[in-house]
């Protein structure tokens, strides 16, 4: 695409020199065009003659349209006239135009009466741009005229978005279908409507000082899309620079922080029910096997360690320093810190921005900065990363090794983190508190946990973003290789927004956040119990290698909720061949149903859920297998578990490795079951059909992002 | 109302003699007319002149369209032609719309062509009716346009309906808020609105063999709603007419049945494994007091009970036969059942309609009318009425005495019932199968539940109903006083549906379901625990007095999380009062946060968390509790669990009974904590801040719906 930066610079500046908040119509249109934008045929009339001899040109039907600046809202300004057939219309609507506008208000100053083609056919949608606090320049879509208001059927792209996103931006729309045309209207023409959205994404991309813009509406058809209305706001604030690090040295500091060689607890204590005893016996009876400095003024040795009256009197290296002293004198030691080439510290204590204290957070932050320590927290639990064995947090240990890493804003949700994976007896490699986010944010864990070979799935407790463009940024680059799982909260709350534009206005927080995160592959979570569930059912999950999912079930009623929650989860049923059929009606009753789900019935023996899941396992057609299990005398819950185990490690054995999740329905001995498959890797859940579907809908979410299948 | 009924009577006779199956324009607006629907001022003119006679009376613009019973998709004919703005365009368009509808269909009898005023204004909405397979006749409204066949934006309620339904109707479409206006245009007339659906609800329901009926568009404004064009189908085959009992008949009957002095067991064994074993086994076990006849060819006594070789031998009185032996066999006993006077046979056995024995279950349906014994099943687990100490049934036995009411079509859902109930220590009046509803279905058992002493709450899995409107009537009287929790299974499969009109087209199984429920004041659950869940959680709650949530937590993340709740549940967090919120700022630190949520902060101990408890339960401003605990060392999960409790109890004990739920977030402890309040009958619910809110999102769907708040 070649666009005519010169063009538009021309126009901004001069309207920068006039000190303008707004492009006029024309120029508006100009800018577009030079962003290949299509716009109708038109021109400035100064005269009714003029109008005439234009609208003559263009040919009829004409529509007029006041020009000033001054005027915005043209339509409540009655400065539109349209339908205009011949030439004395032409003369009357001129007229019109001009005594509305001069009624409308005074002292408009007026620049003419734009003369426009009329667009006669096409869809109405309209394509946007605004300016968002977290995630900058956005690119939008959505149906126009008066219902997009009402339904707010709109969705949202980073800018500048390629071409993919262009296109997926038209299926995300509730209204999709309609592009496609209904009652035998011709459906629009994808590829320009495409196109126009990723021109504009390029024109707000470029010109950062576009702030708003609204193409609305875009008439789109078969022939092309044409922008009937242009409007451009202006706002040549600079946003400020968010202090950035390279790739590369997140890396190096985010790696000492979270591996670290030797760790210096501040404030260590010997007293029991402080802080900085607790940290200090977590790490010990977690088993941390690197160098333990505990820093007190006074101390000797607290819990057998010897203690050092400052960090700097420490002899060796030290990686993190994890504070438990009060807040006042922390960015003391953070500068101490620096001296002593520390790479992070972990700020467990509160009082800074969360009650209020901004400028004490600021503060650290500065010093921090200067001393080249990056900073987690502050008002944080601390973290976990169970391959080093290393509990640097007050809360309870947690050591149980898995691929699993976790990370919260809150304190809250962190021990809801640990509890859970305690009872689940979830596999983590790290549990990280983020808090106040003065510095170390997701991006930075993200960047960490990519190369973690210990990580094989990330699960995001985000209450919100400070750099939401750098996160779906990294997001998009690791999600292609390991499954990010994001509960955003706070998605309800609508923050009054003030916006001049549609775009900004029907630019809700969590429409964006919803919109950035699909584009950024992340698997979004509705609730605290999704995201744990997803993050222990992901990393536990296969990657299935097509879109086959078969239902196999003891219990027709299971078998219906296991498909409704499989087209709840965008799962496809798969169409079953018939020597497949033919093959499971081998082994169910003569009443049983083949097809899908394959419902083998509720008196059968263990042997028939055998054969059964065998050949499901076996065939490669079948790319995923959703169990329903029925408590039965003839086969109770521990059989089938065991038979089911046993299967599937056989299968794995093969290299069949496929996914398979299982739901149990039946009395309180299933619970043993559901345990005992959940310890083989096997995903069961009682009393549920509508879990361990939505498990495998996120794992085949993110397979498609990733491009696996 | 006054509706000309005659009227309509002449059209339809004319037409069914004439043997049409559907009317012409000109007939549809007649009996649109007779029921008070406006219509725009047309004619039917035979000759060009006789067109123009009819425009220039009627006035310009107008709009031509042909007047053929042949031709039903005009548009598709070109036989409309729209915005005719003087005499020389009417003759014109005239000619051609006749020219049209030759080609369009050679054969076609063509009466005419109208001559109709072209509506100006207005919003284009569409109001219909049709006939549901389930439901019988239903009245749709929508939003007009090519739009709602893609958005599909319509709702549907049973005809005729109320005042009230066709304005919550209005309500119910997502694009609702486009009929108050938006852009500066005027709202439309809702009363005119409503009445135009309550006019055709009351059409269709007199007139049953209208079998499909559009208006589409119908042009709402300030002024009234004029439809515009009216499209009748017609169908005179008669619908079968179901077997009705009259509901005295039925609470006679359900009464034995659920509550029986009598019990015989067709098929009893003294043999382990025998299904005939089981049942006497639980009804002993059970503690089942009133008589006990196993009923047995050949044996004598059975688990020491006497045998009788068959029902009829029986010296008492008998009010339900438990069916324990094979398909083939049961008519027959049935039919003993009958001579015997036995109110209820409970038929276990499976072999029938499920495995496509549709005849032997048409043969026991009629046998046991003749016979004068309702059926339960076949196909079933048989049912418990734990007040009774009754498990008539051949599972596990469960005992646990409470006021839920569930009932379950699938064996696998009843089931996981038992076994949810049992894990979660859930009380129950009574569980039953209905497997494949033979006979006593749903209605059968609302109507017993509803005057049930010992039942406060009804919970239900459906797959179909065999009579969704008299399901629908006797849900909506029940659900005034008692909770009725509806899981509907295959809600998602899309049965492919024959309709002829647009209307017919939209109403998809799910949606008819969906709005019939609503209308009925079910509260549908998405999932099976969601449906357990509900069931468990309404009937512990007290009803609130009104919509004030307060949330008070000691997390602040939990406060976000729980915020959200409340908003996709549908809650109003309530307004804090200032002096309500000095009163909270008198126990929480500085920077803790008043307002709602109340967030008294992580550090604090149990008497903070008391004395604001004790603020929330007693200030009669707050109508609903959300607690947000958060495990700290100061205040642990058991200190909370037991404070939390006592100020509970305390409350209650002063009057003051408000739903209180509760969110426990924290490490595995909280598992302790939330059985324990669980016991004292408070909500709570470890590692989710979701489920308890939705649970009081439940309690509040009903009591809006009973009027009760």
């Amino acid at each position: 695409m070649s666009y005519d930066q010169s063009a538009v610079r021309a126009v901004l500046v001069k309207a920068k020199e006039e000190e303008r908040s707004s492009l006029t119509s024309a120029e508006a249109k100009q800018i577009a065009a030079a962003y290949e934008i299509a716009t109708p045929a038109e021109g400035l009339a100064t005269s009714v003659d003029n109008a005439v001899g234009m609208a003559n040109e263009i040919g009829f039907p004409v529509v007029l349209k006041i020009a000033s600046a001054d005027i915005l809202h043209k339509t409540d300004a009655g400065g539109v006239i349209t339908d205009i057939e011949d030439v004395d219309a032409v003369r009357a609507a001129y007229t019109a135009i001009l005594d509305n506008a001069k009624e409308y208000n005074s002292d408009a100053s007026i620049d003419g009466v734009q003369v426009q083609a009329q667009i006669q056919d096409g869809l109405e949608v309209i394509v946007g741009a605004t300016t968002d606090p977290v995630f900058g320049k956005l690119v939008a879509f959505g149906l126009g005229g008066t219902l997009v208001e009402v339904l707010q059927d709109i969705t949202f792209r980073l800018a500048p978005a390629e071409s993919a996103d262009a296109h997926a931006m038209l299926n995300d729309i509730s209204g999709s279908k309609i592009l496609d045309g209904v009652r035998g209207q011709a459906g629009v023409d994808r590829t320009a409507l495409a196109r126009t959205i990723e021109h504009i994404s390029h024109l707000v991309n470029d010109f950062p000082e576009i702030s708003e813009l609204d193409l609305n509406p875009v008439f789109a058809s078969a022939d092309g899309a044409v922008a009937a209305d242009v409007r451009v706001l202006l706002n040549s604030d600079a946003v400020p620079e968010r202090h950035q690090h390279t790739p590369d040295e997140i890396l190096a500091s985010m790696k000492r922080i979270m591996e670290p060689s030797a760790v210096a607890v501040i404030g260590a204590s010997a007293e029991d029910g402080k802080i900085g005893n607790s940290v200090m016996r977590n790490l010990i009876d977690g088993g941390y096997e690197g160098d333990l400095y505990p820093v007190h003024p006074k101390a000797d040795q607290i819990l057998g360690h010897q203690c050092y009256p400052s960090i700097v009197d420490i002899p060796g290296n030290v990686d993190i320093a994890i504070f438990c002293i009060p807040a006042q004198f922390v960015a003391g030691v953070i500068a101490e810190c620096g001296q002593k080439r520390v790479s992070g510290a972990i700020l467990i204590p509160s009082g800074f921005a969360e009650i209020g204290e901004h400028e004490l957070q600021e503060e650290i932050v500065r010093v921090a900065r200067e001393a080249k320590v990056r900073l987690m927290g502050p008002n944080i639990y601390g973290f976990y990363h169970t391959h080093k064995n290393l509990c640097a947090t007050f809360c309870t240990p947690y050591n149980e090794k898995g691929s699993v890493a976790l990370s919260s804003q809150s304190g809250g949700v962190g021990m809801a983190i640990i509890g859970f994976s305690r009872s689940a007896k979830m596999g983590v490699s790290a549990i990280v508190g983020l808090g106040n986010k003065s510095d170390i944010d997701e991006d930075d864990l993200l960047t960490y946990f990519e190369q973690d070979p210990n990580t094989s799935v990330i699960a995001m407790h985000v209450e919100d973003l400070k750099d939401g463009r750098a996160f779906a940024s990294v997001a998009k680059r690791v999600s292609r290789t390991k499954p990010i799982v994001v509960l955003k909260a706070g998605r309800t709350s609508l923050g009054a927004k003030a916006a001049n534009s549609h775009t900004g206005a029907l630019a809700g927080d969590d429409r964006v956040y919803d919109a950035v995160l699909r584009q950024s592959g992340v698997i979004r979570a509705k609730t605290l119990n999704d995201m744990l569930e997803f993050a222990r059912g992901l990393a536990v999950l296969p990657t299935p290698k097509g879109e086959n999912v078969l239902i196999l079930t003891g219990a027709g009623g299971s078998g219906v909720l296991l498909s409704d929650a499989c087209v709840d989860n965008d799962l496809s049923l798969m169409a079953m061949p018939a020597d497949l059929d033919a093959a499971f009606r081998e082994f169910i009753p003569p009443f049983g149903a083949a097809g899908n789900p394959v419902d083998i019935t509720g008196g059968e023996p263990p042997t028939t859920y055998r054969a059964t899941i065998d050949l499901a396992l076996r065939d490669e057609r079948i790319h995923s297998l959703v169990l329903g299990y029925w408590h039965t005398i003839i086969t109770p819950p521990m059989v089938f578990a065991e038979l089911l185990g046993e299967a599937v490690a056989n299968a794995r054995a093969e290299g069949n490795d496929k996914p398979v999740v299982c739901s149990l329905v039946g009395d309180v001995e299933i619970e043993q079951a559901a345990e005992y498959l959940m310890e083989r890797n096997i995903l069961a859940y009682p009393y549920t059909a509508e879990k361990p579907v939505a498990v495998l809908g996120a794992k085949y979410r993110w397979a498609r992002t990733a491009g696996l299948i």
